[in-house]
Protein backbone atom coordinates (compact mmCIF):
# COMPACT_ATOMS: atom_id res chain seq x y z
CA UNK A 1 0.00 0.00 0.00
CA UNK A 2 1.50 3.36 -0.67
CA UNK A 3 1.30 5.40 2.53
CA UNK A 4 2.22 9.41 2.72
CA UNK A 5 2.97 10.37 6.89
CA UNK A 6 2.94 13.95 7.48
CA UNK A 7 5.63 14.91 10.28
CA UNK A 8 9.37 13.64 9.95
CA UNK A 9 9.93 13.47 13.73
CA UNK A 10 10.23 10.11 16.06
CA UNK A 11 6.84 9.18 15.87
CA UNK A 12 6.59 9.94 11.95
CA UNK A 13 10.21 7.88 11.15
CA UNK A 14 9.31 4.98 13.69
CA UNK A 15 6.13 4.19 11.86
CA UNK A 16 8.18 4.84 8.14
CA UNK A 17 10.62 2.49 9.36
CA UNK A 18 8.02 -0.37 9.98
CA UNK A 19 6.16 0.56 7.44
CA UNK A 20 8.72 0.33 5.05
CA UNK A 21 9.70 -3.20 6.47
CA UNK A 22 6.49 -4.60 5.98
CA UNK A 23 6.80 -3.61 2.12
CA UNK A 24 5.04 -0.37 1.90
CA UNK A 25 5.66 2.47 -0.33
CA UNK A 26 6.38 5.11 2.27
CA UNK A 27 6.53 9.23 1.84
CA UNK A 28 7.15 11.57 4.50
CA UNK A 29 6.05 15.04 4.23
CA UNK A 30 7.17 17.86 6.06
CA UNK A 31 7.18 21.29 6.41
CA UNK A 32 10.86 21.75 5.10
CA UNK A 33 11.99 19.58 1.91
CA UNK A 34 15.19 17.55 2.76
CA UNK A 35 16.94 13.92 2.07
CA UNK A 36 13.75 11.63 2.43
CA UNK A 37 11.35 14.63 2.88
CA UNK A 38 8.54 15.41 0.82
CA UNK A 39 6.32 18.70 0.86
CA UNK A 40 3.13 17.73 2.83
CA UNK A 41 1.20 18.05 -0.63
CA UNK A 42 3.16 14.96 -2.51
CA UNK A 43 3.10 13.02 0.74
CA UNK A 44 -0.21 12.93 1.01
CA UNK A 45 -0.95 13.21 -2.67
CA UNK A 46 1.19 9.82 -2.56
CA UNK A 47 -0.88 7.80 -0.20
CA UNK A 48 -3.48 6.06 -0.14
CA UNK A 49 -3.40 5.94 3.31
CA UNK A 50 -2.39 8.69 5.49
CA UNK A 51 -1.27 9.17 8.63
CA UNK A 52 -0.65 12.47 10.61
CA UNK A 53 2.59 12.18 12.99
CA UNK A 54 2.71 16.01 13.11
CA UNK A 55 2.07 17.76 16.61
CA UNK A 56 -1.18 18.55 17.62
CA UNK A 57 -1.03 22.31 17.97
CA UNK A 58 0.30 22.04 13.83
CA UNK A 59 -1.63 19.63 12.41
CA UNK A 60 -4.46 21.56 11.01
CA UNK A 61 -2.07 23.60 9.56
CA UNK A 62 -0.25 20.65 8.02
CA UNK A 63 -3.10 19.28 6.43
CA UNK A 64 -4.18 22.27 5.32
CA UNK A 65 -1.13 22.42 3.53
CA UNK A 66 -1.99 18.93 2.30
CA UNK A 67 -4.65 20.36 0.54
CA UNK A 68 -8.20 18.71 0.69
CA UNK A 69 -8.02 17.08 -2.51
CA UNK A 70 -5.29 14.96 -1.53
CA UNK A 71 -7.31 13.54 1.73
CA UNK A 72 -10.52 12.88 0.82
CA UNK A 73 -11.86 9.39 0.94
CA UNK A 74 -8.60 8.45 2.42
CA UNK A 75 -8.51 6.76 6.11
CA UNK A 76 -6.54 9.13 7.77
CA UNK A 77 -4.94 7.86 10.68
CA UNK A 78 -4.31 10.81 13.68
CA UNK A 79 -1.63 9.95 15.97
CA UNK A 80 -1.41 13.43 17.02
CA UNK A 81 -0.65 15.08 20.81
CA UNK A 82 -2.06 18.51 21.34
CA UNK A 83 0.72 18.75 24.46
CA UNK A 84 2.01 22.69 24.87
CA UNK A 85 4.91 22.87 26.40
CA UNK A 86 4.75 26.66 26.53
CA UNK A 87 3.72 27.28 29.62
CA UNK A 88 6.40 25.16 30.94
CA UNK A 89 6.29 21.71 32.98
CA UNK A 90 3.89 19.58 33.02
CA UNK A 91 2.69 20.27 29.44
CA UNK A 92 -1.03 21.46 28.91
CA UNK A 93 -3.19 20.44 25.87
CA UNK A 94 -3.87 23.05 23.59
CA UNK A 95 -7.24 21.48 22.58
CA UNK A 96 -9.17 19.53 25.23
CA UNK A 97 -12.25 18.74 27.39
CA UNK A 98 -15.31 19.85 24.72
CA UNK A 99 -12.81 19.43 21.54
CA UNK A 100 -9.68 17.02 20.51
CA UNK A 101 -7.45 17.68 17.67
CA UNK A 102 -8.82 13.98 16.31
CA UNK A 103 -12.49 15.85 16.25
CA UNK A 104 -10.88 19.15 15.06
CA UNK A 105 -9.50 17.47 11.71
CA UNK A 106 -12.46 15.35 10.89
CA UNK A 107 -14.52 18.27 10.81
CA UNK A 108 -12.41 21.06 8.71
CA UNK A 109 -12.06 17.45 6.39
CA UNK A 110 -15.68 15.57 6.44
CA UNK A 111 -14.72 13.36 3.23
CA UNK A 112 -11.44 12.32 4.99
CA UNK A 113 -11.93 8.85 7.19
CA UNK A 114 -10.09 9.98 10.48
CA UNK A 115 -9.14 7.07 12.95
CA UNK A 116 -7.73 8.53 16.32
CA UNK A 117 -5.37 5.66 17.12
CA UNK A 118 -1.60 5.44 18.64
CA UNK A 119 -1.32 8.80 20.12
CA UNK A 120 -1.12 6.87 23.91
CA UNK A 121 2.24 4.74 23.44
CA UNK A 122 5.54 6.27 23.25
CA UNK A 123 6.95 5.56 19.61
CA UNK A 124 9.03 2.13 19.65
CA UNK A 125 5.71 0.24 21.34
CA UNK A 126 3.51 1.75 18.66
CA UNK A 127 5.01 -0.70 16.42
CA UNK A 128 7.21 -2.98 18.85
CA UNK A 129 3.61 -3.97 21.28
CA UNK A 130 5.96 -6.88 22.58
CA UNK A 131 8.50 -4.40 23.86
CA UNK A 132 5.98 -4.95 27.38
CA UNK A 133 5.27 -8.34 28.01
CA UNK A 134 1.73 -9.40 29.23
CA UNK A 135 -1.49 -7.94 28.34
CA UNK A 136 -1.99 -4.41 26.92
CA UNK A 137 -4.09 -2.21 24.84
CA UNK A 138 -4.25 0.28 22.65
CA UNK A 139 -8.02 2.46 21.81
CA UNK A 140 -8.98 3.14 18.80
CA UNK A 141 -11.84 5.68 18.33
CA UNK A 142 -13.15 6.52 14.28
CA UNK A 143 -16.72 7.23 12.72
CA UNK A 144 -16.22 4.70 9.56
CA UNK A 145 -16.19 1.09 10.95
CA UNK A 146 -14.23 0.53 7.36
CA UNK A 147 -11.72 2.59 7.90
CA UNK A 148 -11.40 1.36 11.51
CA UNK A 149 -11.49 -2.13 10.65
CA UNK A 150 -8.18 -1.42 8.25
CA UNK A 151 -6.89 0.34 10.94
CA UNK A 152 -6.76 -2.44 13.21
CA UNK A 153 -5.38 -4.76 10.27
CA UNK A 154 -2.23 -2.41 10.31
CA UNK A 155 -2.06 -2.51 13.85
CA UNK A 156 -2.05 -6.36 14.05
CA UNK A 157 1.14 -6.35 11.21
CA UNK A 158 2.30 -3.95 14.13
CA UNK A 159 2.19 -6.97 16.67
CA UNK A 160 -1.07 -6.00 18.30
CA UNK A 161 -3.47 -8.44 19.81
CA UNK A 162 -7.01 -7.87 18.27
CA UNK A 163 -8.35 -7.75 21.46
CA UNK A 164 -5.74 -5.62 22.31
CA UNK A 165 -7.66 -2.66 20.48
CA UNK A 166 -10.69 -0.98 22.07
CA UNK A 167 -13.47 0.79 19.94
CA UNK A 168 -14.18 3.74 21.65
CA UNK A 169 -16.85 4.58 19.14
CA UNK A 170 -17.23 7.76 17.16
CA UNK A 171 -14.33 10.47 16.52
CA UNK A 172 -15.18 11.93 19.38
CA UNK A 173 -13.49 8.90 21.82
CA UNK A 174 -10.06 10.89 20.11
CA UNK A 175 -10.99 13.52 23.15
CA UNK A 176 -10.73 10.19 25.55
CA UNK A 177 -7.21 9.07 23.92
CA UNK A 178 -5.65 12.73 24.23
CA UNK A 179 -6.41 13.70 27.61
CA UNK A 180 -5.41 10.44 28.94
CA UNK A 181 -1.84 12.54 28.24
CA UNK A 182 -1.28 13.76 31.41
CA UNK A 183 -1.61 10.17 33.13
CA UNK A 184 0.67 8.73 30.27
CA UNK A 185 2.74 11.55 31.32
CA UNK A 186 2.56 11.06 34.80
CA UNK A 187 3.54 7.28 34.11
CA UNK A 188 6.32 8.45 32.59
CA UNK A 189 7.88 10.40 35.41
CA UNK A 190 6.95 8.00 38.19
CA UNK A 191 7.36 4.55 36.54
CA UNK A 192 10.93 6.03 35.34
CA UNK A 193 10.22 4.67 31.56
CA UNK A 194 8.36 5.91 28.60
CA UNK A 195 7.90 2.26 27.97
CA UNK A 196 4.55 2.24 30.24
CA UNK A 197 0.53 1.12 28.70
CA UNK A 198 -2.54 0.38 30.09
CA UNK A 199 -4.17 -2.88 30.04
CA UNK A 200 -8.04 -2.16 29.73
CA UNK A 201 -10.03 -4.70 31.78
CA UNK A 202 -13.33 -5.38 32.80
CA UNK A 203 -15.49 -7.66 35.80
CA UNK B 1 -10.74 5.45 63.18
CA UNK B 2 -13.15 8.11 63.38
CA UNK B 3 -14.01 9.26 59.83
CA UNK B 4 -16.17 11.75 58.58
CA UNK B 5 -17.30 10.98 54.63
CA UNK B 6 -18.36 14.69 53.07
CA UNK B 7 -21.00 13.66 50.64
CA UNK B 8 -23.78 11.56 50.79
CA UNK B 9 -24.37 10.22 47.05
CA UNK B 10 -23.58 6.42 46.07
CA UNK B 11 -19.59 7.24 46.72
CA UNK B 12 -19.78 8.45 49.98
CA UNK B 13 -22.59 6.14 51.12
CA UNK B 14 -20.88 2.72 49.59
CA UNK B 15 -17.56 4.10 51.46
CA UNK B 16 -19.28 4.39 54.56
CA UNK B 17 -20.73 0.98 54.48
CA UNK B 18 -17.22 -0.28 53.91
CA UNK B 19 -15.67 1.61 56.69
CA UNK B 20 -18.13 0.71 59.15
CA UNK B 21 -17.70 -2.97 58.20
CA UNK B 22 -14.01 -2.68 58.78
CA UNK B 23 -15.10 -0.90 62.42
CA UNK B 24 -14.44 2.11 61.77
CA UNK B 25 -16.59 5.39 63.17
CA UNK B 26 -18.18 7.07 60.62
CA UNK B 27 -20.28 10.29 60.20
CA UNK B 28 -21.78 11.33 56.97
CA UNK B 29 -22.06 14.93 56.31
CA UNK B 30 -24.64 16.69 53.41
CA UNK B 31 -25.80 19.83 52.74
CA UNK B 32 -28.72 18.91 54.56
CA UNK B 33 -29.18 16.71 57.73
CA UNK B 34 -31.94 13.94 58.23
CA UNK B 35 -31.77 10.15 59.09
CA UNK B 36 -27.85 9.03 58.85
CA UNK B 37 -26.60 12.94 57.37
CA UNK B 38 -25.31 15.56 59.78
CA UNK B 39 -24.28 18.64 58.65
CA UNK B 40 -20.66 19.07 56.63
CA UNK B 41 -18.80 20.48 59.76
CA UNK B 42 -20.15 18.08 62.38
CA UNK B 43 -18.81 15.37 59.71
CA UNK B 44 -15.34 16.97 59.71
CA UNK B 45 -15.44 18.01 63.22
CA UNK B 46 -15.52 13.73 63.95
CA UNK B 47 -13.08 12.64 61.45
CA UNK B 48 -9.67 11.50 62.03
CA UNK B 49 -9.59 10.42 58.45
CA UNK B 50 -11.62 13.12 56.40
CA UNK B 51 -13.06 11.65 53.00
CA UNK B 52 -14.63 14.33 49.67
CA UNK B 53 -17.30 12.51 48.08
CA UNK B 54 -18.57 15.11 46.97
CA UNK B 55 -19.08 16.26 43.46
CA UNK B 56 -15.99 18.29 42.06
CA UNK B 57 -17.86 21.25 41.37
CA UNK B 58 -19.30 21.18 44.61
CA UNK B 59 -16.13 20.46 46.90
CA UNK B 60 -14.82 23.86 47.80
CA UNK B 61 -18.50 24.90 48.70
CA UNK B 62 -18.62 21.90 51.07
CA UNK B 63 -15.44 22.09 52.22
CA UNK B 64 -16.08 25.67 53.15
CA UNK B 65 -18.83 24.44 55.25
CA UNK B 66 -16.94 21.81 56.89
CA UNK B 67 -14.38 24.59 57.62
CA UNK B 68 -10.90 24.60 57.74
CA UNK B 69 -10.64 24.21 61.44
CA UNK B 70 -11.77 20.86 60.92
CA UNK B 71 -9.63 20.18 58.10
CA UNK B 72 -6.00 21.38 59.03
CA UNK B 73 -3.48 18.59 59.95
CA UNK B 74 -5.89 15.64 58.77
CA UNK B 75 -5.52 13.20 55.94
CA UNK B 76 -8.32 13.97 53.64
CA UNK B 77 -9.13 11.46 50.55
CA UNK B 78 -10.38 13.44 47.42
CA UNK B 79 -12.67 11.02 45.84
CA UNK B 80 -14.40 13.63 43.12
CA UNK B 81 -14.87 13.82 39.76
CA UNK B 82 -15.51 17.66 38.55
CA UNK B 83 -18.06 16.83 35.97
CA UNK B 84 -20.03 19.21 34.21
CA UNK B 85 -23.38 17.66 32.76
CA UNK B 86 -24.64 21.21 32.33
CA UNK B 87 -23.48 20.81 28.56
CA UNK B 88 -25.21 17.29 27.61
CA UNK B 89 -23.50 14.05 27.52
CA UNK B 90 -21.14 13.43 27.07
CA UNK B 91 -20.13 15.28 30.47
CA UNK B 92 -17.11 17.78 30.15
CA UNK B 93 -15.03 18.67 32.96
CA UNK B 94 -15.76 22.09 35.04
CA UNK B 95 -11.79 22.51 35.29
CA UNK B 96 -8.72 20.59 34.36
CA UNK B 97 -5.32 20.99 31.83
CA UNK B 98 -3.69 23.53 34.08
CA UNK B 99 -5.52 22.20 37.40
CA UNK B 100 -7.46 20.09 39.16
CA UNK B 101 -9.82 19.50 42.08
CA UNK B 102 -7.72 18.01 44.29
CA UNK B 103 -5.02 20.62 43.57
CA UNK B 104 -7.56 23.53 44.47
CA UNK B 105 -8.48 21.93 47.66
CA UNK B 106 -5.05 21.36 48.67
CA UNK B 107 -3.88 25.01 47.39
CA UNK B 108 -6.95 26.49 49.87
CA UNK B 109 -6.04 23.96 52.89
CA UNK B 110 -2.52 24.07 52.89
CA UNK B 111 -2.45 22.60 56.09
CA UNK B 112 -4.61 19.63 55.09
CA UNK B 113 -2.79 16.50 53.82
CA UNK B 114 -4.71 15.97 50.37
CA UNK B 115 -4.42 12.92 48.94
CA UNK B 116 -6.22 12.16 45.98
CA UNK B 117 -7.74 8.21 45.14
CA UNK B 118 -10.61 5.99 44.31
CA UNK B 119 -11.75 8.80 41.89
CA UNK B 120 -11.09 6.60 38.87
CA UNK B 121 -13.35 3.83 39.68
CA UNK B 122 -16.88 2.74 39.85
CA UNK B 123 -18.27 2.69 43.79
CA UNK B 124 -18.62 -0.82 44.07
CA UNK B 125 -15.32 -1.49 42.99
CA UNK B 126 -13.65 0.79 44.95
CA UNK B 127 -14.14 -0.80 48.02
CA UNK B 128 -14.48 -4.35 46.06
CA UNK B 129 -11.44 -4.44 43.82
CA UNK B 130 -12.32 -8.68 43.25
CA UNK B 131 -15.42 -7.58 41.44
CA UNK B 132 -12.79 -7.24 38.38
CA UNK B 133 -10.31 -10.49 38.42
CA UNK B 134 -6.83 -10.18 36.99
CA UNK B 135 -4.33 -7.45 38.18
CA UNK B 136 -6.05 -3.76 37.70
CA UNK B 137 -4.61 -0.59 38.90
CA UNK B 138 -5.51 2.68 41.35
CA UNK B 139 -3.53 5.76 41.16
CA UNK B 140 -3.10 7.74 43.85
CA UNK B 141 -1.49 11.53 44.32
CA UNK B 142 -0.31 13.60 47.27
CA UNK B 143 2.42 15.84 49.02
CA UNK B 144 2.23 13.94 52.43
CA UNK B 145 4.09 10.94 51.64
CA UNK B 146 2.97 9.79 55.38
CA UNK B 147 -0.26 10.09 54.29
CA UNK B 148 -0.44 8.42 50.99
CA UNK B 149 0.93 5.41 53.32
CA UNK B 150 -1.74 5.94 55.54
CA UNK B 151 -4.12 5.56 52.68
CA UNK B 152 -2.29 2.88 50.81
CA UNK B 153 -3.21 0.93 54.16
CA UNK B 154 -6.72 1.72 53.98
CA UNK B 155 -6.95 0.68 50.62
CA UNK B 156 -5.42 -2.44 51.61
CA UNK B 157 -8.18 -3.22 53.82
CA UNK B 158 -10.57 -2.28 50.81
CA UNK B 159 -8.84 -5.42 48.80
CA UNK B 160 -6.23 -3.42 46.67
CA UNK B 161 -3.13 -5.64 46.92
CA UNK B 162 -0.11 -3.39 47.43
CA UNK B 163 1.19 -3.20 44.26
CA UNK B 164 -2.24 -2.24 42.56
CA UNK B 165 -1.59 1.13 44.08
CA UNK B 166 0.45 3.51 42.02
CA UNK B 167 1.61 6.51 43.75
CA UNK B 168 1.87 9.32 40.52
CA UNK B 169 3.82 12.03 42.94
CA UNK B 170 2.36 15.12 44.40
CA UNK B 171 -0.94 16.49 44.23
CA UNK B 172 -0.57 17.84 40.58
CA UNK B 173 -1.39 14.27 39.77
CA UNK B 174 -4.57 14.71 40.53
CA UNK B 175 -4.74 16.61 36.95
CA UNK B 176 -4.06 13.23 35.87
CA UNK B 177 -6.70 11.12 37.78
CA UNK B 178 -9.10 13.59 37.07
CA UNK B 179 -8.51 13.89 33.05
CA UNK B 180 -9.04 9.88 32.79
CA UNK B 181 -12.40 10.54 33.11
CA UNK B 182 -13.39 11.10 29.53
CA UNK B 183 -11.40 7.80 29.03
CA UNK B 184 -13.21 5.82 31.76
CA UNK B 185 -16.75 7.35 30.44
CA UNK B 186 -15.92 5.92 26.80
CA UNK B 187 -15.10 2.46 28.10
CA UNK B 188 -17.75 2.52 30.19
CA UNK B 189 -19.80 3.11 27.14
CA UNK B 190 -18.16 1.38 24.50
CA UNK B 191 -17.74 -1.97 26.89
CA UNK B 192 -21.58 -1.62 28.24
CA UNK B 193 -20.49 -1.86 32.38
CA UNK B 194 -19.49 0.41 34.71
CA UNK B 195 -17.38 -2.47 36.36
CA UNK B 196 -14.55 -1.12 33.74
CA UNK B 197 -10.61 -0.25 34.73
CA UNK B 198 -6.97 -0.25 33.95
CA UNK B 199 -4.03 -2.01 34.58
CA UNK B 200 -1.30 0.07 34.51
CA UNK B 201 1.95 -1.95 32.96
CA UNK B 202 5.77 -1.29 32.10
CA UNK B 203 8.29 -2.78 30.20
Amino acid sequence: VRIGILGTGIVGQTLAAKLRELGHDVVIGSRTEGEDKRPFAEAAAHGELLINATGGGNSLAALEAAGAENLNGKVLIDVSNPLDFSKGMPPTLSICNDDSVGEQIQRTYPDAKVVKALNTVTAALMVEPGLISGEHSLPIAGNDEGAKAQVADLLEKFGWPRDAIVDLGDIAGARAQEMYLPLWLRLYQSQGTAMVNIHIVKG
